[in-house]
């Protein structure tokens, strides 16, 4: 496997509304995008529970293990929330069978930088709410923190029968190399970006992606799952708007001071964001290659920038643009700012986000505001048996 | 397993001098234990290295995971001391005998109130450290935090190969119940307590030891090893001074501030401390009736109260008396202070542990100031084989 510099994306900390675990727009977002992917987590957990191939090497003495994983889980109220549906898919099943329900151990990993001490404390009332609403036939599970970054290797050999992770996998290990002088004026693909600068990010994640499948496939057993949720495309262009639009606006915006002298020119040009947002065959090529993994499914959905479900708005009545802006301008902040601030100071942030805001009110204005999702489930191939 | 009522018991928080994790005093005490214990822990390892059964279960083409657990690990700088110490002579028994080095899975246990972000700091560079010095040979070793009490069960079954914790199982799950009328005055075990305070306080004991070795016997693999150090007493008289006297003290402190006004009366006599100091054969005995594990060794060692090697001092000019009672009240203070804080109010601490500090100077003027640690290396019994 390569080696990979890992740049520490964090999501915003703190409890104010641009923070990522207190922002309800953002929990609103992502707790979105897990209602509409859990069919698909629900067909990955049950799919597992029926291979008895997998439990099989396990001595009879012992109580088998289901180890899994939620990768980049944060620290927020939706850290738990797949988990949890997993959980109560495995404990419906062996219940409806009269089966002994099998041990479970849960791994929750994020950046070391995670508040995993806020993490933990909701972990006791987490336990304690499933053992209540499903009674004492309910576990044992155990649930353990995993600091690091899942590209590389974060857990033992054949140790996970589910992998689930959300919004995550969108954030590159680290801003393409050599691009900085080439994309000048961008923070990310545009039109006006370069063959280059294009071909340079899907590089990146052609080798991120790959390294997270490869250590993937050597943690999961044989037939385990793969359940991922991330900000993609649904055009082969990368330079189409449904995928590029919020970053060319915080750009623009982060213009606008450089033009005011709040922010050198210099440290403007040289920035970009450690993002790319795949087509859906972009990633079922990738997972062709590498080899491991068989993709079950591969879909597309919408979300939108503020956190609001694009199919409701187009049946109700138009939503004030302006809160719609502020919305969506938190959310992009709560992820996108420990970036920004690292690059040009802390002190300017108010204002930038606040010219952002502007900026995503008058692009609104004009047309749509979404975030495409794409979500994979894979099944690790079964070449060892 | 009997369902025990759980005392969240903290060390106290903070960088202060008083704090656990940063009091010098504290740590020296703890590395010292772990120094003298070294030898025992290293038998412990290779010995569960020497047994082949252990790991023949698992498919040839699987690489072998061997799981140690480090129970109530804290996060200052020993949190990870025996663990790096268990994970180097994993690495030279394979490293001499040039076979590949097995994965290793280390779980960090301690209560959810722990500080595992200070904690998950550190084993980023802790990793580093020993790939640094071993070579890219080592490893690959992972790294989880588990929160939740041990005196329930923490890991699954058949998961565990080594199990380490340090001056962690004399703290018992609560105090006693129904000790508070009978034992006025006391905060623990002393002359002047009626027999039954002395039953009530072995038998939590026994009760929570019994149970920490039933989950711990089903979480290890036959065969598996537990090294556990704690503070207890040599002799067989439970209010004998090489145990009680630093609590009496403490108590007599804080008697002093009742008759200035400063304590009411009732708090005073209704606090006891959760703690219990066993005798080697009160340990040897509840092992035994438990039944799942063989005692390979069972040592006592003495720490000076300050942290001090009281070898040590009998070679050397005498300590400092004053310096001495200073380390030894922060000592006592870093473990006891939630507890006490909780009780009486934070605000009269400062002034209660002065006078501590001055009732053990006076004190160790008399005699002696040593704690008696007991540490007991074990097996679990191989009964399912």
């Amino acid at each position: 496997m390569d080696q990979v510099i890992i740049r520490n994306v964090h999501m915003n900390g703190g409890t104010s509304e641009t923070s990522y675990s207190a922002n309800s727009s953002v929990q609103n977002k992502q707790k979105r995008a897990i209602l509409i992917t859990r069919p698909i987590v629900e067909e990955a957990t049950l799919n597992v529970l029926s291979k008895s191939y997998i439990f099989a090497a396990k001595s009879k003495l012992k109580r088998t293990t289901i180890g899994i994983a939620e990768l980049d889980c944060a620290s927020g109220p939706n850290a738990l929330l797949v988990v949890s549906h997993i959980l109560e898919t495995i404990y419906n099943k062996h219940y409806r069978s009269g089966s002994v329900m099998p041990e479970i151990l849960v791994f929750l990993n994020d950046l070391p930088g995670n508040d995993f001490n806020t993490l933990f404390k909701d972990v006791g009332s987490f336990c304690d709410e499933l053992r209540r609403s499903n009674g004492d036939g309910f576990g044992p599970c155990f649930v353990a923190g995993i600091p690091g970054t899942f590209y590389g290797r974060l857990f033992p050999s054949d140790t996970l029968h589910i992998v689930h992770s959300s919004y995550s996998l969108q954030w590159l290990s680290q801003v393409p190399q050599g691009i900085e002088k080439s994309n000048k004026g961008n923070f990310y693909i545009t039109k006006s970006s370069p063959p280059s600068v294009i071909t340079a990010y899907l590089n990146q994640f052609k080798k991120d992606f790959r390294v997270f499948l490869e250590c993937r496939s050597e943690e999961l057993v044989n037939g385990g799952r793969m359940v991922l949720t991330l900000v993609g495309r649904s055009r082969s262009d990368p330079t189409s708007k449904d995928c590029c639009s919020f970053w060319e606006l915080l750009a623009l915006s982060a213009h606008d001071m450089v033009l005011q002298g709040a922010i050198e020119k210099e440290k403007f040009d040289l920035f970009n964001i450690p993002n790319y947002f795949p087509s859906p065959e972009e990633v079922k090529s990738i997972i062709l290659c590498e080899g491991s993994f068989t993709t079950n499914q591969l879909e597309t959905f919408h979300v939108n920038w503020d956190g609001s479900d694009p199919k409701e708005n187009a049946n109700s009545v138009t939503r004030n643009k302006l809160e719609s802006s502020h919305y969506a301008a938190n959310i992009l902040r709560a992820v996108s700012e420990p970036l920004l601030a690292n690059q040009f100071g802390e002190e300017i942030m108010d204002k930038l986000y606040g010219r952002f805001r502007e900026r995503i009110a008058e692009y609104a204005a004009k047309g749509k505001t979404e975030f495409t999702n794409l979500v994979i489930s894979m099944t690790k191939m079964e070449k060892d048996l």
